[in-house]
């Protein structure tokens, strides 16, 4: 049974690396992955974004660990939600809801049993403390079910969707990576099928002609649009940062129109 | 047996990856983790005090690798430490010292067996040369007195410790994590058990009343001062880093004081 | 079987995460671990290099999956390579070749055959869609034919080579490190062997008397060179960065001189 990790704390210090010395104490032979440890501080949004995009290429069954936990050691419950075969533990501040959205989970477990708990648990690394260690039971084979007690709802975040007229549809940025390429929350299903050279992409003073198939179909330097992993309109520039090149931020208006 | 690597390689250069390709040739079953390659360049304290609170966390007898090595190739002895059933490795000018503060190891082995050394060693990495290849053929089963050849003593670094009088105690900023969190030198057991809410802390221009639960027990932005998952006294700012907001640096004073 | 990964994805964006969630869900034995997701992006030179220095520390028969890939989407193709019982698998740009120069490899595949890729591949993401998939099948046992069809030829990239004259040879920086120590392409075999404290080293307005062992054999601060542990020449500054303290950059010219 995998485990991944996914977390706000950087890989500078050492707060990773000790939750997974938490789990091998308790299971030598789990087998635990990295999703991302470059969570902005805080930024439960942007975890629950990329856990939601991530789960569908691992293996069903595996524990996903979220630690991006600002109301730690206060009144935020720590929780395991089972849906489909695969287990979700984290706070419930909503960092696990974007993976379920149109979705019912099996089970709701609050996970308040001391005993799979290192104790006495700190007021600020639960990670460490609570879901590591509910994580590294789980994939010993202890039931969700012993490690707390059934919870009725979890707290869900929503995205902002799109709006769509008959010839245009507005949605903004969600998400920027590393490479500054912006995407956006319009879903390829959103847009005319056909013919994709025909729309127009626009945002702040910047306005692109045309979805194209790759990066690679345009100048260096040049703004592209198309359809990324996450099958979603992104904008990128080629072989630069499109988030540099113009100043995008998560946030910012993005518009697709056709005349057709 | 597992094995931890810390070092000050940083995640960009192949350093890393070179010294786990060392490792799988030599045992292809090994099993290898991270505790931290972010320590600041030859920041040996640094490393030190990640090593010292981390090590509990991890199976017993596991293999500790520690490489921030400003002496590479020059007269310092890469050293064996066993203690407790756990091993360290690195090289002697303090790195392994505060994990064995108040301990006593059970044996201390030079690394000087060639034999179980890449042939010629370089002078500018002996994590990939001396280090790895020793914890590697460690969790072969290789005996730690075969590695090398018995040592008396090894380097110890001290910390400075908080000075208490009977209603203040004087500390300071040992480490800042990534969230800009000032850990101090002030252990919860310096502190007066009760009432914690009367202490007050003290650091730059900048006073606390009291002792909180957590960090979301103030307004964002606010500062507030709890026992954190080292049990030792942190200053932190709601949502928002200390650090940054206050501009503290390692080394910094902090006072608690009380009139009770 | 080993798989090691070095992308320009960095560590912040869950690319490299999915990578191995695809890889695990084909092979949940897969033995996955990491190269350098630290490239520059697109920087598909500094890959190449990094590659070239690291594959003979790994197990012969590991799969190297190399994922620096601007033209991804376009018409460069996927490519396995099989050389000396190892694979490379990665685009057809060049980043692969540096660790085959001088050497003929014993099969290269295009990975055309679109069973052992996930469907439908997306234009941005072929490390999730075709490069890892194509390595978690070959642990499994899949034969290299069965990925594709062969190939005759790959896209080879040169690197300079420094210029020898009768007392003087003349390179350039290649790398720099994450502590900014300058890599140069003067291999140690290049330099006359004795007396190398009569060597002279020039690059920029810097002039250095002689090689070093190590780096603690000159005072904190002042310049080093030495052979280091790609065997080539290499500038550093004690305990600093050269390259911070000179300015230098990948490219610049590096003189040295003799007079014997």
């Amino acid at each position: 049974m995998l485990i991944t990790l996914t977390t706000d704390f950087g890989t500078s210090d050492p707060f990773v690396g000790i939750m997974k010395g938490v789990i091998f104490r308790i299971n030598p032979h789990a087998q635990v992955t990295d999703l991302s440890h470059g969570i902005p501080p805080q930024d439960i949004m942007t975890a629950a974004l990329l856990l939601r995009h991530a789960i569908a290429y691992f293996p069903s069954g595996t524990v996903h660990v979220v630690v991006v936990d600002p109301g730690v050691g206060g009144s935020r419950n720590p929780l395991l939600i089972d849906f489909e075969g695969n287990y979700l533990i984290g706070p419930d501040n909503g960092v696990l809801s974007l993976a379920l959205e149109g979705k019912r989970p099996t089970r709701i477990i609050r996970l308040s049993n001391t005993t799979y708990q290192l104790q006495p648990t700190s007021a600020t690394f639960h990670g460490r403390d609570i879901f590591a260690p509910a994580a590294a039971h789980l994939s010993l084979g202890i039931a969700p079910e012993a490690l707390g007690e059934p919870a009725d709802s979890f707290m869900r975040l929503s995205c902002r969707k799109p709006v769509k007229t008959e010839r245009a549809i507005i949605g903004e940025i969600l998400y920027i990576d590393a490479f500054g390429n912006l995407f956006t929350n319009i879903h390829a299903d959103h847009l005319p099928q056909r013919p994709r050279d025909k729309l127009k992409i626009m945002f702040g003073a910047v306005s692109i002609q045309g979805l194209a198939h790759n990066y690679a179909a345009v100048a260096q330097g040049d703004y592209v649009a198309l359809i990324n992993s996450w099958e979603v309109l992104e904008i990128a520039a080629c072989k630069e940062s499109a988030q540099k090149r113009s100043g995008a931020m998560i946030g910012d208006k993005v518009e697709v129109t056709w005349d057709f």
